[in-house]
């Protein structure tokens, strides 16, 4: 019997099936560090245990896109190892906060499968669901990524597309237990401006580039245990699409995302997922700028201390982000749309 | 007086020296983190607190080999920093677990000395102890390197060869406390094989393929306070014999093993190290491939949950492994031969 | 109203101004771990919890130079984002030993302010102080900055340039409560050289050297939250003076700091940063040498135990030290000159 596990193809995959997958993962300071290392996040409640608990929550919180990745890392063997491309994300919630010490596992179900014309590919729609050791939901979203077939003649399933939300509504949004913005200090924090200085099509220059390195994008991809052959291997990626290895989609999040603390400083806590495309592939060498557009800004029932902004963030390669590619029309530069709700302090 | 230590020469041992290796090492979360950053490992008893938990130990036992390279790590001022190759390894047996929070020590005996024919240098076997903060010991194991001498005309002692045992016995492997594989669950272990579906002599190819760069190896040999010169500096390096930095051998025998979770994932456990030979020099840029052969099966004595077997990994460079490179003869992309016992659980 | 937020330039710092900056930040065994793989540092004090309550310190404190870099890091957005050139230290002292958990702010006063003669630039003094959450100081330092102006036209302060101490007094030296070095055990620690041993003048080559990565520049200075520009964006850069990301220069004190263990290996404590000096612009690629020489031995009042050093390390890239670059002359090769003071254990 062959021990090796070539992850599902296309076919493998059938309306309403239940993936739970492995391996389980205990997060710890070691992770939140790592992450702090490999992006430089500045977002005050997941720098700071004292500022979080002046927040009302302790302990800590782990930064929110670290716990998207580790989910998402651990769906990749099961979904996404013969993957194509990732194509996009949508109702991403966060529920839970996880904390130092807990430990992740995560499932999916096929909710949408869709062969291509070409017949070498097909979609295949998942909502993942992430858990603490409780049980409890700590991130729940959908994403659609474009499958291999084993066999290209192979016989197609009835075409299922499931319907999903433009972006999770406000009334959805889970607020951490006891998370409180009464007595936010923004100096400390590191940013003026609160939730009510931001409007709807508002648009942000985060100014700053980053540039990639090989060394951190495969040390963060393999800290999320993320097993996508294509990001770590130059000896095959020689001769493949790009000659070079990919870059994880993610990484790109998290650096646009920590890039965006300067004019988004007080964007604290990531709520929602809206949805993201991830529109260019990026590689080391790759210097990644970012602007943000405010879609959306919505009061939180019974919370004068809280406000919520759907922000959509745009990054691109080799670009400063001054004229806001990609708001118009697409921009070759650009590489990421990434849309998602934020929780800010409210003027008090 | 001069402040600067020099390292020993073949000269500066004896046999029977006893030497204590400074300096003591807290291993804590910070460096399981960042191990898995270096190497993306899922097996899941090092991957999950709950899983360790689940399998009877509490808390959750380090990572074995991150284990060894610390211990290893320490001897390195005293053993092996003129060294010129490190040979080969024996009779490496691990012992009480080590935790986050532990301190690890470590002393080396020196049991054999044999000058070469060359006169230029000679071969130092010593038998490395590593201790927790209780004196237990953790892990041991022969290891055997060739170190400069540092005037060829000095006399050289009389030669002694210790013989080492080819493997360590099955009887002599020592179980962590309170382990247990009754409630094993395999789905979220990401492995469907048991110890039962193994049969000596059978091969498996692990598929995958990892570069290595240039900051990921000297920061997981910083990490390991291993000091050997050859890792780090490229202004030496440049003028030196390959004209690059030397990938840490170890190094290879932790990406071997994380690529081997294709195929043995539920290997969850070394306990012994039977031997090892670094069998060509690696550098930054090169893509590891490993393969495996189960050399034996052996049933543990009163434990039906348990069993071991006897693995011979093998890792080549810019080379894919389908076709099992060194198992019948050298071969030009061969890397590293590692011999090691791990533990697995049994149907039941 | 624009929200991203472009730093301070010269016209903005008024005398006397008290600079509260963000953003809070937890240290924890994952940071020290990642410091650790960052720079392979050995001292007994940091490396090992136990060594560390056999010395009467528990729990273990925190490494100094990376409580300097966190510091430090809180301090550029406000400071030194807009700076040209990090000019000098003076007058640091360490205070309360930091442990895993602790979160550190820090505010810095401005202290002078020069503007130079062409105008385009001005030098800027401050005091910085790093607290931990129960206000206590655990570092301060002077600095001093060139900091652009945002018009050259723009009116500039009357020049007020602080008098500073050549080194900090040994009876300010802050010891660590409970520092005990009287069952000091220099075998574990990994030197047999203590205070007594040292003379004023006396000269030490480290011998080994260490290349830089840009992955790995680029983590510590994340890790550190540090935000100069200048560090990251190689899109930017390529256009900017030197072609290349520069390397932040505390990354040099790092290591040239881990390499002078070797010669200084029970220097296990730094109390004070007399001053400092980065010579020449680091780059990825460079290896860094160091020498250290002693500049004085002070004895500590009612302590037979414990004396300190002021030490003077100097760094060179692509350059062994084994003449002592920089001792005479300025040297073409030299990079830094870092002069501290150091708690070593006395003969008993």
């Amino acid at each position: 019997m062959d021990k090796t596990n070539p992850g599902n193809f296309f076919e493998d995959f059938r309306l309403g099936y239940e993936l739970r997958h492995a391996t389980p993962r205990t997060v710890t300071q070691g992770d939140i560090a790592l992450y702090g290392g490999l992006y430089g996040g500045r977002f005050a409640l997941a720098s700071s245990a004292e500022f979080a608990a002046a927040c009302g929550v302790s302990p800590q919180p782990v930064d929110d896109l670290l716990v998207f990745h580790l989910v998402f890392g651990k769906s990749v063997p099961d979904v996404s190892v013969n993957a194509v491309a990732n194509l996009g994300y949508a109702e991403g919630r966060f529920g839970m906060p996880v904390h130092s010490g807990d430990t992740l596992t995560a499932t999916s179900k096929v909710i949408g499968l869709k062969e291509n014309a070409n017949r070498q590919t097909g979609i295949v729609y998942v909502r993942t669901l992430g858990f603490n050791q409780q049980g409890e939901t700590v991130l729940e979203f959908v994403r659609w990524v474009m499958v291999r077939k084993r066999d290209p003649n192979s016989e197609a399933p009835e075409p299922t597309v499931p319907e999903t939300a433009p972006f999770v509504a406000p009334d959805k949004l889970i607020l951490p237990m006891g998370l409180n913005f009464s007595h936010y200090d923004p100096v400390l924090a590191g940013s003026p401006h609160f939730w009510d200085d931001y409007r709807p099509g508002e648009k942000i220059d985060h100014i700053d580039g980053m540039t990639i390195e090989e060394a951190e994008h495969m040390l963060a991809t393999r800290l999320y245990q993320n097993t996508a052959k294509v990001h770590f291997n130059q000896h095959a990626e020689a001769g493949g699409r790009f000659g070079r290895r990919l870059v994880y989609g993610g990484h790109i999040i998290s650096l646009a995302r920590s890039l965006s603390f300067n004019g988004l400083g007080n964007a604290v806590k990531i709520a929602a997922i809206n949805g993201g495309r991830h529109v260019a592939p990026c590689f080391a060498g790759d210097t990644i700028y970012a602007w943000s557009r405010v879609e959306e800004a919505w009061e939180i029932a019974d919370r004068p201390d809280i406000g919520a902004l759907r922000i959509k963030t745009f990054a691109a390669k080799d670009y400063p982000c001054g004229d806001f590619p990609g708001d118009e029309e697409a921009h070759p530069h650009l590489v990421l749309e990434f849309d998602y709700t934020v929780l800010m302090p409210r003027r008090f």
